[in-house]
């Protein structure tokens, strides 16, 4: 092991200008403008593996974003790990939120700060340190790779499902390791054993035919952003839970176990108060913060739009208006069962005068992983000793959609290795990541292969 | 008479191009960004009122946009009558609603196509041509004229409010006389006796620091724009009232004889339905659709934002949401009042864990004209004779915040022969305004000043 990390520490400047190099790519997948940025990153990943050593690492079309598959076959007969990741990062608006502008990369107080620094391009980009320092050193991988970055992580997986489903013999593994998860704390080495899922919608009001004056046409004519309003504060009771008939139906309860296990964490509510700046955190009645944080489904509005939204005043009744709006479920909710019952009670609750259309956007079930597998051990063990600190199991509130998708189709369990932390910004102005935790991650990563190749050899 | 309306039959298509400059610029005075267009189309007005004849005619400044002043005295001790009308125009977005483009006017079917068309532009214009016919075929005006041609009636008049209050000897004047309302109906010539006043906010959310990944706070955190919903949601009744506790204290009630003769005037809801392209007139109950347009105050929604707006998905928790809302008062509600108990409510139903502000736009209140005033009767007198068809008293629902100022500060009655149709789209794209109505409105016009000599001489 020592020689790994003595590399990995001695090419640690050189390391980190390179993944400055991939968080300048602006591989925005939800906005089409980015598209070529888009084949600019996966070009760039697909090169520099091929540099360090993969036998095989090549761009492939997907129908939408392109992914990159590399794979190192040195031990036949031996375990095969699947790494899977993406490189295209979310949307960067509001800008004017950003303190340094989102895709030029700056260190600072020894955090990373850049879209996709955290979620998830530095993540894949430890994996690729690992596997160089460990080609470099050793000579050879401990156990078989093939590693699968996708372009569509952050809009759906909508293509992958369809590429992995294609191409079963090519990404056949014995496990998969994901690395787009968030400790439960800083110092806190943790293993992720649960994930929520995801059901997305548009919800879309007309009213007249066009936008019309308020004076001429106010007190008898339909206003579109007043009938959202109006519809979609139906969605949640006033005590805070979701008021769709049906929305709970397939919540798995929580376990009085898995209760008290979240209550020894000493999950800090007023923490996250300061940290968020708020005086409340509102939510389902019934439940600690943290239990819905990890274990309980939510309804959130996303977006609203609708009407003038320029400076000044205009005097105009809005014929259009629409929301976007998410939910995070958990096992044992299927997606189109909660698009069924949202889309109903929409349907139901439309305002006089207004039309109410609901696209659909997808969506994906939450997992749960079994927690007695041997690569959930190595990792365990790895995870311990690169912190110095017992590694704890936990849950999280985001989804990797496409873990439900390895489950189901290449029958392989999903370990979950994260090294983000929940205040990194993710998805908002300020994304960034602690650098210590690139450190040390990739030290534990090291000695993951090593404890994988015993325990499954 | 007969060769004032022969020169404007046979100067017509020169006046249509000479309008269609004025169309041409965007005079936007919502938008910081339009300001030297402001400037500009003050200049050609004021150049184009001196061309013809008017023996003062300048910009003059306000603080903010600038405004044009002319007059032409011919009648030592005789009546004097101020024109007022306005050369500023509404925002144009959304611009993928307009048929041909906002300022590049454009005659379909009788039509003239254009932002302000006619609110306001189409019908000030209408005057200086008919001030032109009158010097070119009469050689001097019936009455002395004065014009007050602003460009702050969209943003709420607040610089002319203290132009007047400054220059009360200069805008003296027995009677205003605006052309900025529409007629009842195609081929029905009618006199607004009462407008709506406007009352203006926004609301503004704010929840955490700043926007949050829904899958690491989903449960746990305020979303901006789910509680901006469910605040807005409460300011109407389920039955279409306005909820808001005072709102309606200082209205004046319908007379039965008011009540009466809105119901004489026929109007037809089924047709107002049709033409919207809605199944449903939503407004207070216990009014009919004329009655709630005319002489009850409304609060509309005129814009809402918050959060992800772009194409696709984003699994965020908004931080920030807001709403621009604008009342029509009737009728003896104060500006103040309304907003007093708006911000109340807002306030008092502001959910956990945002905060609320709210920022007054401005208002003015409602108006209502004697209808008994020599210069009301010369009007109805020109206005038949024109039309070929009797006048009627009718109301608007729209505002001229203006026209209280009139009265309070000059003590003159305001004379309001607009000659729009309430379907040209106002303040919405297709803005358009029919030529029938320029052709007919200028004959009445030309005779108005001739009876209002007569009547007031």
């Amino acid at each position: 092991m020592h020689r790994g990390e003595t590399y990995l520490n001695e090419h640690r400047d050189e390391h980190l200008q390179q993944l400055m190099e991939l968080l300048r790519i602006p591989s925005i997948s939800a906005l089409s403008e980015h598209r070529a940025d888009m084949r600019r990153a996966a070009e760039w990943l697909a090169a520099e593996l091929r540099r360090i050593g993969l036998s095989r690492a090549e761009v492939m079309e997907t129908g939408g974003h392109p992914l990159v598959y590399a794979e190192r076959l040195d031990n036949p007969g031996g375990p095969t790990a699947l790494i899977y990741g993406h490189y295209d990062v979310q949307p960067v608006d509001p800008l004017d939120l950003w303190a340094t502008p989102p895709f030029e990369p700056e260190i600072r107080d020894g955090k990373l700060y850049a879209r996709g620094a955290s979620d998830d391009k530095g993540q894949v980009f430890m994996h690729l340190k690992v596997i160089e320092a460990l080609l470099t050193v050793e000579g050879r991988l401990p156990v078989n790779i093939k590693l699968l970055i996708e372009g569509e992580e952050e809009i759906g997986s909508e293509n992958l499902e369809r590429f992995i489903a294609a191409h079963k013999d090519l990404l056949k593994a014995d496990v998969v390791v994901i690395s787009d998860t968030a400790l439960y704390a800083r110092g806190v080495p943790s293993l992720t054993y649960a994930l929520r899922g995801l059901a997305a919608l548009e919800v879309h009001v007309t009213g007249a035919r066009g936008d019309l004056h308020s004076g001429a046409f106010g007190g008898a004519a339909p206003n579109a952003a007043q009938a959202l309003v109006q519809l979609l504060a139906t969605l949640h009771r006033p005590d805070g839970g979701v008021a769709v008939e049906g929305f709970y139906d397939q919540v798995r309860p929580l376990t009085q176990e898995e209760r008290d296990g979240f209550a020894a964490l000493g999950f800090d509510e007023e923490r996250l108060k300061a940290e968020l700046g708020v005086d409340a955190l509102p939510g389902e009645p019934g439940y600690t913060a943290l239990e819905r944080l990890w274990a309980r489904p939510t309804l959130e509005i996303n977006g609203i739009f609708g009407g003038f939204q320029g400076e000044g005043t205009k005097t105009v009744i809005p014929a259009r208006a629409g929301a976007k709006i998410t939910c995070r479920l958990v096992p044992d909710q299927e997606p189109e069962q909660v698009l069924d019952v949202i889309e109903a009670h929409l349907t139901a609750h439309c305002p006089p005068g207004v039309k109410v259309e609901i696209r659909r956007m997808g969506g994906a079930p939450a997992a749960i992983t079994p927690i007695d597998h041997p690569a959930i051990q190595a990792a365990m063990k790895a995870l311990t000793e690169a912190y110095g600190a017992e590694a704890r199991f936990i849950r999280t509130g985001g989804s990797i959609p496409i873990v439900g998708t390895f489950g189901a189709v290449l029958g392989a369990p999903c370990v979950l290795m994260g090294f983000g932390l929940e205040e990194e910004n993710f998805h908002a102005p300020d994304e960034h990541f602690h650098l210590e935790n690139f450190d040390l991650g990739m030290r534990a990563l090291y000695r993951f292969w090593h404890y994988l190749a015993e325990t499954m050899g």
